[in-house]
């Protein structure tokens, strides 16, 4: 972090043309994002959205509300426009690319062996970091994948401790069978790997999918360009947990867009110790809650770095 | 209500490529401004701000951190630009305009007589209602005015009832002593004209104030054109619970954009019953809660028209 930046954006902040603090969260939202910019007026004009996808050995254990091929499926309406998050994308500016990783093989069914191998790990974590541009000034890092919801339930719960119930939701939508399937998929998965999950890394490689590997290599990527991340629903968090575990304060350059309607996702972020910028019951995925707080981040720098101070406009103070 | 184009609007939320449910509350604004504008595919792309600003003699009672000259002040900000709501205006497409309502000429100090005379209010009324665009498809009203959030405070305990120090807050900033003398003129106030506050509107005249009124004027003609408005904090929310308690619906048009840090606000939105969109802590009027929350609406229509259905995609469903 840039702190003279910071504290240049702090000391611009008190001369604006409104009562100390009146903007709320919008005045340290900008202040933040001056320090890791390292400019005194922000921008957030050119934001990035990434969405990586990937399949899931664990989705034939019935965890999901949808069939496997939908992953696929998804990957070509985000190419043809049609998604959620195509929308967002366009409506806040972002720049949107989409990065299908290997669709045609899914993770192993990580109850059974580790979801990737060492190899698989680290080719995800790269096309992640790869996939980031630099001359963005906000990213966003969404996922797609079938079976997804179960894979990050298991990493938060090797991570977090507590039961595989504490972290299981409802996803795209399953019944009550299907989130007791989603639980004893990730209590078996635990079991399976529980010598190697002292080791964040260990925990994503046996338990995570590629697209989820891809979120945090892209988001260790943002780090390493100041580029400050919003982080999207439980997925993408638990992505950044990873990232936590196996680094204190690596997750500095990072704000919650929002609290999802995934049933774990408040607790996630409370452990992340971020508070939600939204709360509008999403659970999409696909980076939308992420992509919505973009407007919100745009606006918190449109009123530092646009308004007036009390001198430019000869507005008495208080 | 169209009430069929918001039947078609439903269906529609239905077929496009997300599960049942995952944007939330966006779809919910969705269809509900499907409705109000009678179309399936609503639209937010020609929001409109309007800014209406008026002195209050209660501001000689010692009840805001500010002199009364800044209201005058800020309103030459607003017309050069440099204000908060020019730059959420301009971060959302909006256009915005500013109605200074006989600034030279105060509101009577409402703990002594009426605040206005019908005259007054009539125009104050009018000129509301004149402001709004009919071709807007959003309307956010926003003020300013030394003084107001007394004046508000004073006509929400009118007509909710409680104590006045239930509904007076800190507003721009004041210390604990000015929170005393705003308690103090409020409850005065209503003492002064309790044989008239059965009706809304004697409310209004007695206690409110020219810009006051001039929301609601706004808001109901909004309503006559079926522009849905976008509520802003505790003064906004003030004139339109004067609506509310004139004609019982008055405000089926409205939505809430955010609950501010003013200390009333959230039992106040809660009597309108609305849930609002955005808690970010601001505390700043002019309509910038309001018009941070266009983002959201914009995020809202932008998913709902603008994506493919399943069929249109080609993926497969639960």
């Amino acid at each position: 972090v840039d702190t003279s930046a910071r504290t240049a954006a702090a000391a611009r902040n008190g001369q604006l043309t409104k009562p100390p603090g009146a903007l709320g969260r919008l005045e340290d939202l900008a202040i933040w994002l001056a320090g890791w910019q390292g400019r005194e007026k922000p921008k957030a004009d050119a934001p990035q959205v990434v969405i990586f996808a990937g399949n899931h050995g664990v989705a034939a254990r019935g965890v999901s509300a949808f069939p496997p091929e939908v992953t696929a499926q998804m990957v070509a309406n985000f190419r043809h426009g049609g998604a959620a998050i195509n929308q967002l994308s366009k409506a806040f500016g972002a720049a949107m690319t989409v990065h299908a990783l290997d669709l045609d093989h899914p993770t192993a069914d990580f109850t059974q062996s580790p979801a990737m191998t060492e190899a698989e790990l680290t080719k995800a974590l790269t096309t992640g970091w790869n996939a980031v541009d630099p001359q963005a000034d906000l990213l966003v890092t969404g996922e797609m994948g079938i079976g997804n919801t179960t894979s990050a339930a298991a990493i938060v719960a090797a991570l977090l401790g507590g039961a595989a119930e504490d972290w299981v939701g409802r996803g795209t939508g399953v019944d009550d069978h299907g989130l007791a399937r989603k639980a004893a998929a990730v209590h078996a998965g635990l079991a399976t790997h529980a010598a190697l999950l002292s080791d964040p890394l260990q925990v994503l490689r046996c338990l995570g999918g590629h697209e989820i590997a891809a979120m945090a290599g892209a988001i260790a990527r943002a780090r390493a360009e100041r580029i400050a991340v919003v982080l999207d629903g439980f997925i993408c968090c638990a992505a950044a947990l990873v990232l936590q575990r196996a680094r204190s304060g690596a997750l500095d350059h990072c704000l919650a867009g929002h609290v999802s309607a995934e049933a774990g996702h408040g607790r996630l972020l409370a452990a992340l110790d971020k508070q939600p910028l939204l709360n509008l019951g999403l659970r999409l995925g696909e980076g939308s809650g992420a992509a919505l707080a973009l407007g919100i981040v745009q606006g918190a720098v449109a009123c530092h770095s646009g308004m007036a101070t009390f001198a430019e406009a000869g507005v008495s103070g208080a």
